[in-house]
């Protein structure tokens, strides 16, 4: 059995809270167990130059934690006057993984940022603000789309990420911090609600994995992101119904 | 009457939740109308370079907000690589606040870092941060004291802070964005529990003001904080008798 | 009696010597006691990005004290790569003092932008530096003027700034430095020609203040802005007369 | 057939030319095609703060393209004044891979940098240079061990990285910068002599991928691993024998 | 004699390869001794903001160092976050010193910058960055005549820079790294193909020199630079022609 | 003619004003023309860590200008968050120029830092910083010797700067702005009292110089050191026997 009793496909408790901002366009505080992190989606009529003429849309993504989010105190990205290596690489994960089930085209020029900022961590922040931020996303095309309905909706597939690893000889579904600490293999998934994979990111640093142990965590990840994007349906309510329509 | 259909004396409706973080030694959410920070407080056992071997501790506080706190969203000022001249005044100003209730002597040689986080911003964030980070400061000094009694508990008063300005002819309590974005006189006070000034701070770049508009609007001030006093006492329960004590 | 002799409402000898830089639009080199700062104007007839397009004017103000103006050299923020906390707020309060007494409308679409640079520090350099450079402000003005006279001129009344504190039990006027490292209770008051507050800005860190005490303090703080505008008077000559005209 | 005329399974011309360098502990220029990296590896006597006192060894990578290195020249990153989030991604990826070949207890308290500037580049860069400071690093010690042998070489396995993609409906093995640009699904893999997976990277931005396809690229990957580790034993003559001893 | 063998007035052995990048327009790898560069030329159709609408272009250059060109590894500069002021005197020289070469009417309005990446350093780098980045120049601006040939050859003179020293009594020319630690007096010539000076660039740091000594080392340095002449001619081939013509 | 009726031969008025700052061990107002500079010494009891246990002490300097010491207003350096190319350049050769006439043996163990700040520029700023802080250091040292006798004076000779130039046809001494920004050669020299370079400085940008305009240009140079070195002797006054003694 794991530390908390969960059996090794079991993802941990699952809760998300929409319009959380009286602000954003999209927002959600989205907590996969002790994990909580907050996702908003700004939408601005312009997009980056590198865009630019192109008809086309932007989706990007920040990702920070608060100093507290962990057990001692992180010195905050700001003070320090520069972005770590770990922050740039969740970033560019978060924001490559979304626009892989957006039609930017049908998004027309504008960009949408997602920002997601971890309140409190244990483990999967990163899988979890791209769940978090899938729905903030959906949301914030949704009021899009009600003030000016597109032509098609711009999202074309649901889209989640979870974590898997092998802890002593076991792979296991959704890692918190401690077990986490504990892998000697960790892999990130995303994957869309057709099955299919945006994302494969394992690391064997303290062992190198076989092709069966890949086989067996890949498995495990797509249970876990079928019941995450189930959450993700019962969240959005009607607005589910539009997404690859 | 106020936008809000307020009393010129009233303060918005105040909601402080403790304990909202796992890991930090004090925390709370402090929600002031639409204004919500997450003010948390983290023990070191250290002090930082220029107060080492004086025996005594060091309380000092980070402010930040979220990109989406406001209207429209802000550059991260991790992503500008410097903090903006209004941050770092803040951040002065709720170190500066707090120290003065402070023993330092009695706290001993370790740092308690606020952080005072802006979930979202509708006015008056500086004011609530003072507020709130002082109940998590007591809360993790009242941890601190559970582990190994001081001799003294080491906070010596009560403190709140709000703000205060004129509007047209008037002066009000507790500015919410619109307000203060018309205020011609804005003014910010932190005071103690016996009813003593910490900071004066007092704008009239629009308007200079008189010293007796001056004096209503810290007559107003002192209806504020004696409120906000009266919430903290309520949240911090048996340990609110301590201080001072 | 004060250490260097003076009554506890006496300025210390105050000098200011007008044009002693021959590019700037309007200079002076002013001398509070031991305290030096060289104010420099200068005129660009352009203003920034968020003033565009509303047809009026920016003053604004950059802070800065030599390595060697203090009893030990201080590292040069150039050096550091970045502003402190310390010179962003005063800067930012130079600026909008400044600001209180320009209609910006009449000034029309320019920026003036204040040099204060510290040569010798000995208490109330933020204080002394808007006391200057508002003298420069007006040469600057003045010429503008020669060149093409303003329908109305754009200065609206006279401003001086001076520090007050408590020290022991006595509230004193202008602090010199080592007035001031004892000071329970430090004060800095920036007003205008008609006797009016434009910034109060109270810290009683060591020790909280009391209304009473308060007032005490603004009086006595009136009396040498009195005396610093008569200087400023003096030292503008007919330029004098223009202003608030 | 590929644009340059090669099987999907073939990599491009491979040449290892080791000892570039007459300072470095051990260094290589490896082409693979048009692409070309100088990996030199530096061994240090001290470990990073992080480290100390484990009685462990670390191995860490540096990054960078010389400003010609492309098509169209590109700013430095020293001139920014800060490195992209791609080349800080770039950097941890090689680090990690290195290490998880490298017995760091056996090793001991020292550090070996491994810097990989690349020439010239034609896609792949990121596996070319994990394939070539392997290399140094066996090199670097190589020489540790001909000065004070170790007790066991700390070398445990071979270690080579290679780039697969989907382009059109067929699956290709390491990708020039053409072929890169037209995949839909790009993968880097980082593997072992003895067939293990170290890092498995695949994104699909343009195009999710099913698990038969991820299937296709891994078996690709392994053939094209197991040439470059051909490569690797001949250019590291009688010190290939000893790695995994 | 000298460590290396060499007369006082002999050059190290020098290689001039061109063509050893295939995107920049004009490329060398230059080796004098042990220090080796590679220069290349990249060629922009735009000028700087400083030189826009004048109808003339511009020429301008950056140096860096591999981190293990030297005998014990160097932090990059881009981990620092800015550049040394060594490098920036150094970048600044290098492009004075094209310049003064270039008609920049001729050239019209465009950019051409110069990269120096060292290899290997053994002293002389900054002048082998000269001699070696105008050949890259010169190729450079041969293909664009090539595409569109220039009304004047904007190339007015050959252009070659090299190091004299004093050591002990003796001055020598082209120092090693050995010898330049060893320099009383340290001084970097530029000369072009008709015998006048660019720069000269002569220190005393450790030893004043007199004006005798001066004309010594200036008389070494027009040798060497003759010699180093000589072999860029060779290297130009035909294009060596149009120089000057 | 020159425009400001000088001789080619002939300096500036130069005026030197001593102990301009309380705090500061050593200090001087230079001014040559209009051209304006602070110089300050700063002692303190330790050195750099790369001059660490050798027993040696060490000169540094630092040089700045005021934001309108020129023409139209600079940005500071502080605010831009790095120095220039052109600053580095200048304070590297200050404190190389001060440590050729010093013997930092007989100095001891300690760092003196030279500020030079611009407070009006019109052409040979570097020059005149170091013809100033030459003084400056003087004073200090003559002020630590005062405190504990030296065994031997450490200020092995004088030392002063002066700029060359040729203009039209004519070398001149001493260039302003104006002359400046036409000058065809310029050179910057520094020598000793006893007529050795320390440094020579010339660039031809614009027109290379053959070896007779060199000679002129220092010969030019001679004559006006001779000049500033009999002014530092009239300001230093008895401490001026002592230098090089």
């Amino acid at each position: 059995m794991r530390m908390d009793g969960r059996q090794t496909n079991q993802l941990r408790p699952v809760t998300i809270s929409t319009g959380i901002n009286k602000y954003a366009e999209g927002s959600v505080l989205i907590e996969v167990g002790d994990t909580k992190v907050i996702c908003t989606a700004s939408v601005e009529e312009r997009v980056p130059p590198f865009m630019k003429g192109q008809g086309k849309g932007w989706i990007t993504a920040e990702y920070s934690m608060l100093p507290r989010a962990t057990h001692s105190r992180n010195i905050r990205e700001s003070a320090k006057g520069k972005l770590t290596g770990r922050t740039m690489e969740i970033q560019r994960l978060i924001g490559r993984a979304l626009r892989s089930v957006v039609d930017l085209q049908a998004l027309g020029e504008r960009t949408i940022t997602l920002d997601c900022d971890v309140i409190q961590a244990d483990g999967g922040t990163r899988t979890t603000s791209i769940t978090g931020s899938f729905i903030a996303l959906c949301l914030a095309i949704g009021k899009l789309s009600d003030k000016s309905p597109f032509a098609k909706f711009p999202v074309t597939d649901f889209l989640a990420s979870v974590s898997v690893g092998v802890i002593g000889e076991k792979a296991m579904l959704d890692l918190n911090y401690d077990e986490d600490s504990k892998a000697k293999v960790d892999m990130n998934l995303v994957m869309t609600g057709s099955g299919k994979f945006v994302e494969v990111q394992g690391t064997g640093e303290d062992a190198p994995f076989s092709r069966e142990e890949l086989g067996e965590l890949l498995a495990l990840g797509e249970t876990g992101i079928a019941d995450l994007i189930g959450k993700q349906i019962e969240s959005l309510g009607p607005l589910a119904d539009r997404i690859g329509g």
